[in-house]
């Protein structure tokens, strides 16, 4: 198929992260010791023959992977302690959510109902929404993008449906293959079908791998737009353990892989919904070389991508992708504008059923917003927009962090996120989290139960929280009062 | 259920048309006899105690029946020859495409990837769309739209995904409700789901109802986007015979009914694509009756039912519906914007399934296109803009028959539908229309060939045309390139 191997061309890993891969290694391997300086950004351009952007992209790289660190104006540094994603640190660790065992046994999955409740009780006016799933819609450049819909509303009224017919509008393609390419990824226009946002990509790229019946495997927790393709497919699922800083469980998933037929596995590598885990780079090479071994198609949401806290962009199961095996779905929803509703698969050899499953379920994808996004994108000022959205993301998640441990009863577990908006708990094992979330409502605060991230009611005492709205004293009041319905209830 | 015994409640046929009914029954009995004089308005009016409005609207709708007839300042009388819906007359039939008998077995269904490449033939620019599904979008008050979009768009940065949930925006369902309270239907606005267009409605409805590997009665030919939801849900479909005047045969469905469990069966009542015909009231009845008989779900597509050419609006399965089995789906794709995907399904007793699914589905539909045609059912002009909209599609049908009629060799029958924008052609017998696809397609010319209007190759001399452009030169000119090859290939 010439389409899948001019994919996997295209995806050879970009020039920085080799180098910061080589320079990871060499750190691993004891050939740099903690505390010990590395080359000038200077010095290492010459001496490797790159450009100074790549040896500073590759330095940025290895300090959001936490190993290593700039000291001002004395360069960079192997770290003393690793972090977190490699080592954390005892007392960071006791505070973390436990992982659950795993069961390998596959299950129907029915959540809907309670996720559609749940969604539209925060829905009601005046609730605040610390249960939603959504970050808050003013982070983001409404107004702009609210200009660029006018205008082409306006220069042009006449929109014919052929327009918008699958793989999408030709301008947004190639803007968000440009975007790759500036993360690190190489992706050709022609490969991204345009979706309703990464809910309907992820249904279509499911539905092109698997069969009614069939088995999938998914992270546990996980997000329920995973669990509800499942669910709408008539499929069922496996859950594999997933660590709430390095995500999922390889050995857990590979010995499952050993005993039953997985038809796929879906997995949010970066800052996972509920967890906020990221798959260290080797984590993710090793789950897509397992993938390959088994002729297993992976389904990619990377929906968070672009919410990292770190100096570089994390990267994507699809940059390790070979085989074209790596379905990867993503949205603008969640890091510039969840008004529109446009989304993406990338989904490597399943490309010609995917859109073909794109047409058959929705025809086509409106245009004026896909015009929209993309002369947003290429006017400009998306980085800067994102880099402000980071910045105010781990601002409000050391706020909720902090206030979480000052007021949750001894016995509460908080994660750590490295990028996205939310926060799993783990409350003293007496808490009933659907009574809490009860309790909760009936004072007009929204919290997400457990119980939605599984199939089973393994999360009965979680809760997860968003922390993307400014930080108020109405939400300092609404956390108190959650606080306190969980010591009553522990 | 509280819920389907208030639809069934609320879905009591309008007085008007209860008084159309009686009245036609006593044409039917000869109690009136053709030519006959009918009592006027008023007096009608206070024999029967009924409002004028009620009276004039029965008249209109037995008129568009082609039962009555007006003559000026004298009144109505009952119509001599009946109209083509009821005893067509002899030269009109033999003009018609011949319906084919019933073959009773189920089949796999796979058109979609044919239908996709006739569709991106037509995006090419510069090609003439005699072969479109849609609607020239120049008919469209698209301006007017665009007007409320930016408004809207302007006046409301900050759209939470909130909003979008299902069932849809309040003021949309509500206008909805409106309109057809308009047209003789009471709805109740909570039990509309808003949907990507029509073609979602019916993926939802149909997996609401049905299981993979269920059989759905159709009709033959049908519209792909049936067949379309059939293939995507891995069913099969046993194909009915269907008139090109009065729509699917009763009694063939009603035997096939009595040798196979049939899950559902889908419709097109009123201008049926690509036939254009649409059931006389007595067979949407009987329709209705049988579907309850067998407790076999209605899928009904309404989507042309705004783009009648008679004078009053036909009615709807949905209107005959005692138990909430008809799932009713539409959308303003054909009749007010195509830009905007905006549909929704009316789905009876199935109302919670469907509103679940189009959450697993898709999740929401972009609310600023829902506001925006809210605002315009709003602000008033649907009517005249229909109504404008129908003359010009009137005129063209007969522009385009008029040129078929004499640019084609003999043999071709054509169809005279009474709504929609769409003529049904049969050709000589030995006119591949797969081979004059693609020799029109050469020239620039599109047209759709009659084999993806049924699973299987039983059209293959048949072709679709649509007549929404404005007559121009070009378009007689292709007509004209058409007829030509036809006339060479028998």
């Amino acid at each position: 198929m010439p389409r899948s191997s001019r994919t996997a061309a295209n995806q050879r890993p970009p020039l920085y992260r080799k180098f910061a891969d080589e320079l990871a290694a060499s750190i691993q391997a004891g050939v740099l010791q903690p505390g010990e300086r590395i080359t000038s950004v200077r010095i290492a351009s010459q001496q490797r023959q790159l450009s100074v952007t790549t040896v500073v992209r590759a330095y940025a790289l290895l300090e959001s992977r936490g190993i290593i660190e700039s000291h001002p104006q004395s360069g960079y540094f192997v770290r003393q302690t690793q972090s977190q994603t490699i080592a954390p640190s005892p007392s960071v660790t006791s505070l973390l959510p436990r992982s659950h065992p795993a069961i390998q046994e596959a299950h129907e999955v029915d959540v809907s109902r309670l996720v559609l409740a749940t969604l539209k009780a925060i829905q009601q006016d005046g609730t605040v929404p610390l249960g939603s799933p959504y970050p808050d819609p003013t982070l983001f450049p409404s107004q702009r993008i609210a200009q660029y819909v006018s205008k082409i509303t306006r220069s042009s009224h006449h929109f014919s449906i052929f327009n918008d017919l699958p793989p999408g509008d030709p301008a947004l393609l190639r803007q968000i293959a440009r975007r790759y390419m500036e993360t690190g990824l190489t992706v050709d226009p022609q490969d991204i079908i345009i979706t309703v946002g990464a809910t309907e990509a992820i249904n279509l790229c499911l539905q092109a791998v698997a069969r009614p019946g069939d088995t999938i495997a998914v992270e546990t927790p996980t997000f329920y737009a995973i669990l509800h393709a499942i669910e709408r497919m008539g499929m069922r699922a496996v859950e594999i353990p997933t660590d709430p800083l390095t995500g999922i469980d390889l050995d857990a998933l590979e010995s499952v892989l050993k005993t039953q037929k997985i038809a796929a596995c879906m997995v949010m590598p970066n800052f996972q919904n509920p967890l906020g885990s990221m798959m260290p780079d080797a984590h993710k090479q090793r789950l897509v070389a397992l993938a390959q071994r088994h002729d297993m198609p992976l389904i990619e949401d990377a929906v968070y991508g672009e919410l990292f806290y770190g100096s570089a962009h994390p990267s994507s199961l699809k940059s390790y992708d070979r085989d074209g095996l790596v379905l990867h779905c993503s949205s603008f929803s969640k890091s510039l504008s969840s008004a529109y509703r446009v989304g993406w698969a990338i989904p490597g050899r399943y490309r010609e059923q995917v859109e073909k499953l794109k047409f058959l379920n929705t025809l086509a994808t409106p245009t004026i917003p896909q015009r929209a996004i993309a002369e947003y994108l290429t006017q400009g000022g998306y980085e800067r927009h994102l880099r402000r959205v980071r910045r105010n993301l781990l601002q409000q998640r050391e706020l909720m962090r902090h206030f979480v441990l000052r007021f949750f009863p001894s016995g509460t577990r908080v994660s750590e996120p490295a990028g996205g908006y939310v926060l799993w708990l783990e409350l003293p094992a007496q808490v009933e989290a659907m009574e809490l979330y009860r309790r909760c409502l009936a004072l007009g605060v929204t919290i997400a139960p457990g119980r939605i991230f599984a199939v089973t009611n393994r999360y009965s005492h979680f809760i997860r929280l968003n922390y993307s709205y400014p930080w108020t004293s109405e939400i300092e009041k609404a956390l108190k009062a959650v606080a306190k319905i969980v010591a009553e209830l522990s």
